[in-house]
């Protein structure tokens, strides 16, 4: 493993951290992060600090051109002695691509897996262990170059921060379908993991919020019309019994629980559609009775079922089966996997090395 | 004018600076910068400092998810004995407008005057006094709050750094035609200057530099077809003495350059044309020789010419009048009332009040 500097403060940091009653998500900040900083062409030494405020310089490319991108992995603890991360490699390959689409340098694997698998060790014992709890990991990488020109960085800070976390949305939800605003155009940053993407998302986001709803539906930002996600969570259907989700269209986010959700339906039998999904086709067969579910899906949600469908014309399409059967069982199935009660058979949960550990 | 803490830092850090022999655009900082805060439902007291480190909590909403928005606007010396700043009204009803976009707060007009003019009075000294050079302002707002939900912060900084430089580019400018990469959607953040535009765009500026060119030239984000601007820049051509740029179509951002030249244009006889521009009937034109300049324009770049259009086949259409004679009239006449040669008919140009100075 690759040596990393363990900050003196970080002992005190802590024994001073106490769990409060209530966590919600992502609110609750763990107290130790993981840096590794890029300059002249290579990655130097690790750090593992304690967790507070970090030194950016004013004009650092990070604050006027957004060049930042970042992940989501959660670390389970329920039922299991220790620690493990659910499918980080998938991660690690998803933030490169990220890097890749913003002129970053990749991260090396071993940096990526130390960074999670050390602040997951270190704070172990702050890893709630209530199903649907876990420890919210946040891999993020900006530039740090101070230069106004609009041009890549030279110099990179990743940080690994955690929070021990709630599902980010309990019970089901009603969801909005969006016909103005787009999150990321065709041939801009949609497939990846961008900051822009979810600061062009807040008006909707916020629209949303202030008409009773939860969630965006995204459509495609050029037809208008093919479903694409949700600002957080992949979208699924059912439909006769068979699960459809949108194709991964270039503008979509490659979801690691959508594609865990499609091997685990297939494992069980249900059979997937991964295809282009008309948003007026979809409401059609919800009022028609032959689609009975819909539900959303993500690392931070995990799997919520969806109530309600509310077209921009006032329209709203409910769903008769919330929480579905199919995603009940499917909630289920990734569940017992993640906090350890079902075996293991896709190899997805990966523990803590020992070296980790403090 | 709103009381602001000056730090008792700045004496020093003033007298300390030293201007280098060449300036280049965006990498000198200039020794003090403005910060004013907004939180509780409110903006703060504004602090004068010298430039430095900015403290950002690590779960900042600027670091994840891209809430952050900028200015840029120039302060002028050449030919004048006091600083005056060039239409600073339309970069702060612009930056509102981009607030607003992202939910972030409305910037008072005063803060955003007090800012802009504070930092340009203590720099006064350090604005270089040669035709092209100025003192480029960057104002920036970004969201502070640590709270990984995607929702809008409660919490901003808004800041003016500034930096003493000559233009962007000096000469004329090789474009390539980007026909893939988008920087904005519809219904995206294209009319705001907002962070996320510039990182989508740097995978297609990074590679426009490896093909020998020097900016790329964005197309409709949906239609593939229209001609929007450059990354930073907005686009103008001649064709048969007439001026033709792309009309605002929701996705370009509205450039105070732009605006600038049209009334200047109309002034000096010229007809000017804002529709849609399609890439390829301009190409032809170029071929057949009915298009004979080709220009960008912005703050940066003030007027640059354009030598040659280049396709992403390979086809290179070269502009035979670089610079051409409106290009040259147009630059010049926008340079007179900025560098206080010309008559500011326009009533265009901000001088810095008395009370501003140290
Ligand atoms: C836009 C978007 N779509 C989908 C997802 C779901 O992806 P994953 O299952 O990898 O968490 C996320 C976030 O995690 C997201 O940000
Ligand atoms: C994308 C983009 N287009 C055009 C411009 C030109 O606008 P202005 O003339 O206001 O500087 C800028 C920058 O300033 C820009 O960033």
């Amino acid at each position: 493993m690759r040596s990393i500097h363990v900050d003196t403060g970080v002992a005190d940091a802590l024994a001073a951290f106490e769990m409060p009653q209530r966590l919600g998500f992502g609110v609750l900040m763990a107290p130790v992060m993981y840096r590794c900083q890029y300059q002249d062409g290579r990655w130097w030494d690790a750090e593992l600090m304690p967790y507070g405020p970090l030194q950016i310089d004013p004009a650092a490319k990070v604050l006027h051109y957004a060049q930042e991108i970042f992940e989501g992995l959660k670390a389970y603890r329920v039922d299991r002695d220790r620690a493990a991360l659910f499918r980080p490699q998938m991660n690690w390959e998803r933030m490169n691509l990220s890097a890749r689409r913003l002129c970053m340098p990749d991260i090396p694997r071993d940096i990526f897996m130390q960074a999670v698998q050390t602040v997951t060790a270190y704070c172990e014992d702050f890893i709630p262990r209530n199903s649907g709890q876990s420890l919210y990991l946040r891999p993020f990488m900006f530039g740090t170059q101070p230069d106004l020109s609009v041009a890549a960085a030279n110099s990179y800070s990743f940080l690994v921060i955690a929070s021990p976390s709630e599902v980010y949305h309990s019970g089901s939800m009603r969801v909005l379908v969006e016909r103005n605003d787009s999150r990321a155009a065709v041939g801009g940053t949609g497939a990846e993991k961008v900051g822009g993407n979810y600061a062009a998302s807040l008006q909707s986001v916020q629209a949303t919020l202030a008409k009773g709803f939860d969630q965006t539906l995204w459509l495609h930002p050029s037809d208008r019309r093919h479903i694409e996600e949700l600002s957080g969570m992949n979208f699924f259907a059912v439909m006769e019994g068979e699960l459809h989700t949108p194709a991964l269209s270039g503008s979509i986010l490659p979801g690691v629980t959508r594609d865990s959700l499609i091997q685990l339906a297939r494992a069980l039998d249900i059979t997937v559609h991964e295809r282009p999904m008309d948003i007026d086709d979809l409401l059609a067969l919800i009022k028609s009775g032959t689609c009975t579910e819909a539900f959303a899906c993500g690392t931070a949600t995990i799997v919520s079922p969806i109530s309600v469908l509310g077209d921009a014309d006032g329209q709203v399409y409910e769903l008769p089966d919330t929480p579905g059967p199919v995603a009940r069982q499917l909630r289920q199935a990734l569940l017992d996997i993640q906090e350890g009660r079902g075996s293991d058979r896709f190899d997805w949960m990966s523990p803590i090395p020992p070296e980790c550990y403090p």
